[in-house]
């Protein structure tokens, strides 16, 4: 499944990466806004005594790449990634320590194109991988701040209430605030044609019009492929997201089987450098079943030409090799069974 | 590449199991003789406060899955796996600490008919790979033992010290210890033919007359397909592996890249279950670029119909999309530019 999901992404120009699982620490808690220190897994490194830790996320892994290993490499510049990841803390829909994540991270651009590319291929990778029914949820991270520094002034103290109030969606006390500015974008969260129509009401509103002009565009590209939502002041998860965050739900998998967006990448010398992204994790859809190929079993008898398994394995069939005279094509689960070169089907005992 | 090496074990019925990379320590160092406590990674989970070990290895944790998960499944079962590792020590030829291991076990059966399978198994997934001019090393890991306690007699303080001048092939030493017995076994070391040539001279030795009709059972099953070598005493390596071990070799590849043999499993009731198994290390494969298919690359300029791009996707080709007007497909390494659906040959700029 990890591997569908890589070739889908690779076959969009993305060039696979492979950071380490395990990193000196202050290797791994740098550069990215995202990391954070107290999400590791921690190990002495009896050799080197230095603290080696266990990576949650690869994200943070291929910015670092990008900044370093490739900054002299040209933009835009497209890596993806797949592998393991390990968290300190579990959630009770996924208790699992260990998560396959996949992703890819396009360096050198933020722009409306970049992003309608980055969930493009997010998107025909899950499609790849068999998902069906795929909602993608866009929220617009850094929106508030924007209005608050300019056409809608918030102190900074009443900035910082104004958000508790919009993350917990509590309406009556965000008017009681005297932040009735704000109050549309609670409303206006839901299908994106109503969200979007509901924000223009805001009339006037500079930073707002061009985020919805972006949003439109992005929802013009994938209509009729995925379902839409706008949850414009939605900043669970999107910390260090910029001025679009997205995560993306499917028809039969339980919570969230992805999420990206925009963000920034610190560069050494201080240089901020725009890039776009995602991360897919895998586990809900092997849990699902998709993409299991049902396999072709050919019981092979004690005394078969070799030969003739081995072109039956280089045609996709699974060969099951008899041990001895008395081992049992049914318990191997075989439907076939090696005659001469031919495979003939196994009748099952009445 | 892990990937093309996981489906050609797949293709011989071998299930995939996907062993966590890091387990309670206790659990780690468990049933399987080949796991020791000193070559581990080890973290305090801040959580449960029990130890967590990185995995070293994982045929230790597809023998403690054969052995509990699926203790009940009928035999033989047949295993396969593949993913990181991580090393406390490292070596001179493989200074990485995290390497990516696939392999496979055949459980319930160490019979000669089990040891040309697995073999079998393992070579055709390095053939699979790319690789050419494969050497298997055969060895008899408990061949001297099994002698001291039989036709050519030691007490357990003589065979410590014969066996470590048959480690050292100290001839000189092993005839002043009055080991002479075992000289011929030094001596037969080499191609397998002569190998075996030579150890038929030791006349009426039941035990490894035995072992040497089962290892020109091997040689013959495998000849003009791979070098063999047998050194009948060599245990560097294989102290958990019972009559028969190998390693794996090829042209152009520097160090071992595979290796294997039988080996017993511990039950949690006591009792033993003959298995058969290798690993393979995959990043020498990578290393020497084996398996890496040219991609077919095609720049798409803005304002390209996303369906045709798709189509050239789904077909194999990697298609680079244009962010903007200024993007080079030179600089993106296409040696293709899609005109309407049509992936067009770039002309180099003269």
């Amino acid at each position: 499944m990890l591997h569908r999901v890589i070739v889908a992404i690779g076959r969009n120009g993305y060039e696979r990466v492979a950071p380490p699982l395990a990193e000196f620490e202050d290797e791994l808690v740098g550069r990215l806004k995202s990391a954070r220190a107290q999400d590791l897994l921690r190990v002495v490194d009896p050799i080197s005594q230095r603290t080696l830790a266990l990576r949650p996320d690869i994200t943070a892994q291929a910015g670092r790449i990008a900044a370093t290993r490739m900054a002299h490499r040209p933009r835009p510049l497209r890596l993806a990634y797949g592998g393991p990841i390990l968290k300190l803390k579990t959630t009770q829909l996924r208790p699992e320590r260990e998560l396959i994540q996949a992703g890819a991270e396009l360096i050198g651009s933020d722009s409306v194109t970049a992003a309608i590319e980055v969930l493009g291929v997010a998107i025909e990778a899950l499609e790849t991988a068999g998902v069906t029914g795929i909602t993608v949820d866009l929220t617009l991270p850094d929106l508030i701040e924007t209005l608050a520094a300019g056409p809608m002034p918030l102190t900074p103290a009443r900035l910082e209430r104004v958000r508790e109030r919009l993350d917990a969606k509590d309406v009556g006390a965000l008017a009681a605030l005297d932040g009735q500015d704000y109050l549309p974008l609670v409303a206006a969260a839901g299908p994106i044609d109503r969200a979007v129509a509901r924000l223009r009401l805001l009339d006037g509103v500079a930073p707002l019009a061009e985020r919805l002009d972006a949003v439109e565009r992005i929802a013009a590209a994938f209509a009729g492929r995925v379902g839409l939502t706008l949850d414009p002041t939605e900043r669970h998860g999107f910390e260090y997201q910029s001025w679009i965050g997205f995560s993306l739900f499917a028809d039969g998998l339980s919570g969230e089987i992805g999420r990206g967006g925009s963000y920034t990448i610190l560069h050494a010398d201080g240089r901020e450098e725009p890039a776009m992204g995602f991360s897919l994790y895998i586990d809900p859809l092997v849990d699902a079943g998709l993409g299991q190929e049902p396999s072709r079993r050919v019981f092979v008898p004690a005394g078969s030409d070799p030969a003739a398994a081995a072109a039956l394995r280089a045609e996709g069939w699974t060969t099951i090799a008899a041990l001895g005279e008395s081992d049992d094509p049914a318990a191997a689960n075989c439907a076939f069974i090696l005659r001469g070169t031919t495979p003939e089907p196994l009748q099952p005992s009445s």
